[in-house]
């Protein structure tokens, strides 16, 4: 099955209260990207990069069968750069530096043999883009999957609905659901993004509390995995992401029953994106890793009365 | 099976965002009482209350096989009183008045018939107290559990320390327990309280965001039931505590396993708690209700993969 991923790819600079680094590798769609690579071996990445960013990187991305036509390279100038710290309890953080660069002018231009992907992962950018990308697509994708945050939310409300109005499977964090919704009880604003805003299923990521599937057959709920160590937070959202989606294409089943496994999937993966800076643990598990990690996942969670 | 239940029998005024009370019947014992009352016929709760507590209560607690025989009246004094404001996310709130009243003097008294109960559980009183109710059992009880919290890791650390030593299972809250084990992480801070501390299993609370399970045999998660409204907390934890050991003292099987099964009775009965003020649904529901909401946790937490 083919999936489609736009999104950002990035350097990111990380300083949590255990470590920091230097540039690493980042962005939404690295993310999603690396961590669908798990389930699926036609992947189509859509972004843009400087000419500062490592050919190394672009062959990793090969070597997982993640196709980068779509991955623009801008001669002369650089790549999108976020440097964020992290707050003692790793649950909040502040943005250090912003520099858009290649970003500040991007559009998504997909190569044909991208316009009919089974599955489409819009990662988190500006509305307008991801909109664009849905245009652009010779037949609708069988699932659309949205992340946004709360900064679209605050300033482009009208072109965020309008795209979430398109989509299948939206994917927002707790307070972002408050935001999106107006309403306190996250129930109260499952029901309501799911009855008014066209939404066939919302995720709504918890972070270390875990993440909260609601769709017209139900609610399921999954743990995030308890670590000793949580050593970075960056790109948990995009690869629990790319993990749930990956594992819906890999499956070919959209069921609700099938999609509490997707969830535990993408929580499984994005247990390993936090055990090490930027994408450096997703870049070196392998199937029996993420079988182990899932296995850990049902005893968590199974019990019998 | 034979169940002692030690804490407070008292007075509690609360305002929400949503809503407030005059005086409601309150405190940990009765909680405790009214919860682990549907899963067993032989409780026997000590605490202390003044004479300007209503006879009626006392006759609700003897209708549901609860002895109040260890339940002290003094003549001439008042009920422990406590007053509170929830924050607007209802996890945090704020202490308005604390009277100890019959509170400030209390001896726990353990009648004959008490001595050789086969379960213990310590409501979140003076640790002083909950070691005195140990030391006047006849027999070693089968399971001692005991809840606690930051008040006391405060102002009594050391005789905190020596009643942990001597119980079974240990439930706190998140914050509780990293302020226990001076550790960030939950997996470390719980490796530690059981390695260092000499408790078997310990539960950490995490309010809307569930519970966790960690015993020598492994680790195990229950969600908080996503509601559509919070209309109070108080009195969760006690609920859940009394849910848990009702649970393990009906089925009289304390394997990890058996176990799973007690967190998610807790935790199904900690939602209905909280879904009016003080005890008002514990004492409105019926074992179908706590069947159907059983049930709605089965399909919260199964998958299939």
């Amino acid at each position: 099955m083919s999936l489609l991923a736009v999104g950002t790819v990035a350097f990111d600079a990380i300083e949590t209260p255990l470590d920091k680094t230097d540039k690493v590798i980042g962005g939404s769609a690295t993310y999603i990207c690396l961590t669908a690579a798990n389930f699926i071996d036609d992947l189509k990445l859509v972004s843009v990069v400087g000419d500062d960013f490592p050919n190394e990187m672009i062959q990793e991305f090969n070597n997982r069968n993640i196709d980068t036509q779509g991955l623009q390279i801008k001669e002369g100038e650089k790549s999108f750069f976020w440097s964020g710290r992290y707050h003692d309890d790793m649950n909040g953080r502040d943005t250090l530096v912003t520099e858009l660069n290649v970003l500040a002018d991007f559009c998504p231009i997909l190569p044909e043999s991208y316009k009919n992907a089974k599955y489409l992962m819009l990662g988190n950018i500006d509305p307008n883009l991801q909109l664009s990308v849905i245009e652009q697509m010779d037949s609708r994708p069988e699932i659309i999957m949205l992340d946004t945050m709360n900064f679209w939310m605050d300033i482009t409300w009208d072109k965020l609905i309008e795209v979430i109005g398109k989509i299948d499977i939206l994917t927002i964090n707790d307070e972002e659901a408050k935001q999106l919704s107006k309403e306190h009880s996250l129930k109260k604003a499952a029901n309501k993004i799911i009855h008014e805003m066209g939404v066939k299923t919302l995720i709504i990521k918890k972070g270390e509390h875990g993440a909260l599937l609601f769709h017209a057959d139900g609610m399921f709920f999954a743990p995030a995995m308890p670590l000793e160590v949580v050593y970075d937070p960056t790109g948990a959202g995009d690869t629990f992401a790319g993990g749930f989606l990956g594992y819906l294409a890999k499956t070919g089943d959209h069921s609700f029953e099938n999609m509490k496994g997707a969830l535990v999937y993408g929580s499984a993966l994005a247990s390993f994106c936090v055990e090490k800076f930027g994408p450096e643990q997703l870049l070196a598990i392998n199937e029996s890793d993420i079988n182990n990690r899932i296995q850990k996942f049902v005893e968590l969670m199974e019990f019998s009365l």
